[in-house]
């Protein structure tokens, strides 16, 4: 890779980290997104943020921009792998409704971080999305750039099992591969995290290796497996009390829990399926109580909605 | 209060919610700190974040900023009070060594995001910090604005029982307290999240609501002893597994699950302290093994640096 990275910063040195973050930020913020910050809460994906997963449902415009923090325990390996880790971020937009111009805004975006769409081969490729843990599909696309994946582009169809209606669209950049792509550096861990000298290696390296060790080797099963009934329960718990935001809350924990299990290889291929289904019937129920519940103000705001 | 507030912005509307934000991004920012994200975890206060607690220990240099959604269950009121909320965000700085013009830093910083300091009244109310949960204590002020406390200001001593050597500045804004005096809102949720028209209400109201309701009234009193008792037996595990960051995450979760137990009222005036003595102990001995485990890393790069 060459400087042609760089043309539209005027050939300055390549975005840090954090500047690539902060840019982003700056162009969906122009755009009228809302800025919202990571949930306080270990997930899997930026897409269970309840700012994806509740507000993708009913008719209400809703648009917004966060990075999040995401976990997923099995892909760590102990810092030793250039560019997998159990620990990285996304950064999510969703937009709702989907604006028509959804792909050129986009594309605008990669030039705010320095990517010229006129000089590199930015590819759509389809690839549909579906969370078997939120009941949610959508048609999406994977986009490439220089025959790397740098986004997913999906337009919801469901979330929760129920229709959105209007669909929203959303982007998740996976940050450090695109940060890796912005730089032109192979290992994760020696990304420019700032532009004072520190390496995203600096910040997250120790992470890794201790957190891949807790995920794989130490973290105690039983507590873990009376965890997960535990949430499960708080979450059913929470529905009855007709609070969609509490209950999902504990379906983010039960999902998160499921993946320290799957880690921890104590669930078996026949069991997965199973705690799968759990996870997804406590989102489900989630997305059904937000529904029952707002549906009232949403109505007065937009008369012809329905389910 | 008058447009004098917005000299600095050239009498300008005044920042939104998310605007404040990324002006403090970009301040800290160009003076050198990492711009973290908030850590994934619910806890009471910006200064759980590993990136300050167990980054304050050892004599390496440390400068970052960052964002922290806050959780005290406590403080929740069902959404109705103008000004007191069970979730709200700190933005959080903190430089390791303490620079001898951190006052000047943070003037600079209040100016930055539309406060001209040379018309309102700046005070610095001496205010020493503790914190019992993290064997923590630093000399302090908090900062007042035409009356309304704006910031805390620490110079850390101690951090888990532990000497901080060298010390470490540590600033906490209170966001939504700072955004109600720039944009001169008497009421939290009417501030302007950003430019477009969207409220804070709009984002955060119905989760005071639906939270306060679970904090007080729902969460299951028996899952959450039960879930102190496994976060104490996980962090201890993990101690074992001479895994700092690993033990210090259940150490928040204790101290998170402890202060949900005193929303729910159910743990008595004398058995308080038995409980925040047990976190404390986590705290501390999540900040043991963190010294334990990198002495050696520290004392090869800093030979004179010693407990």
């Amino acid at each position: 890779m060459t400087d042609a990275h760089n043309t539209s910063t005027g050939g300055a040195r390549p975005l840090s980290f954090q500047s690539m973050i902060l840019r982003l930020h700056q162009y969906w913020s122009d755009r009228g997104c809302l800025i919202l910050q990571p949930y306080d809460m270990e997930m899997g994906a930026g897409t269970f943020h309840p700012a994806t997963t509740l507000r993708a449902l009913g008719p209400e415009p809703w648009n917004a921009a966060f990075v999040q923090p995401c976990r997923r325990p099995t892909d760590g390996r102990y810092g030793e792998n250039p560019n997998r880790l159990q620990h990285y971020y996304q950064y999510q937009v969703i937009l709702k409704p989907s604006p028509p111009d959804l792909q050129e805004l986009y594309l605008g975006s990669l030039l705010a971080i320095g990517v010229d769409v006129t000089t590199h081969d930015i590819r759509f490729v389809e690839d549909d999305w579906e969370s078997p843990t939120l009941g949610a599909w959508g048609l999406g696309w994977e986009v490439w750039c220089d025959g790397m994946e740098v986004t997913q582009f999906t337009y919801f169809q469901q979330m929760g099992g129920f229709d959105c209606k209007p669909v929203a669209g959303e982007l998740t950049y996976g940050l450090e591969r695109l940060a890796m792509y912005i730089q032109d550096v192979d290992n994760v861990y020696d990304l420019a995290f700032n532009d004072a000298g520190v390496s995203y290696g600096e910040v997250f390296l120790e992470n890794e290796r201790q957190m891949s060790t807790w995920n794989f080797e130490v973290a105690d099963t039983d507590a873990l497996f009376d965890a997960f009934r535990k949430h499960t329960a708080e979450c059913e718990n929470s529905l009855a009390a007709k609070l969609p935001i509490a209950a999902y809350e504990q379906a983010i924990k039960a999902s998160h829990v499921f993946n320290l299990l799957q880690a921890r290889g104590v669930i078996s291929v026949a069991e997965r399926q199973a705690y799968m289904g759990r996870v997804r019937d406590l989102a489900k129920g989630a997305c059904a109580a937000q529904i029952e519940k707002m549906t009232p103000a949403w109505q007065a705001r937009y008369p012809e909605w329905s389910l």
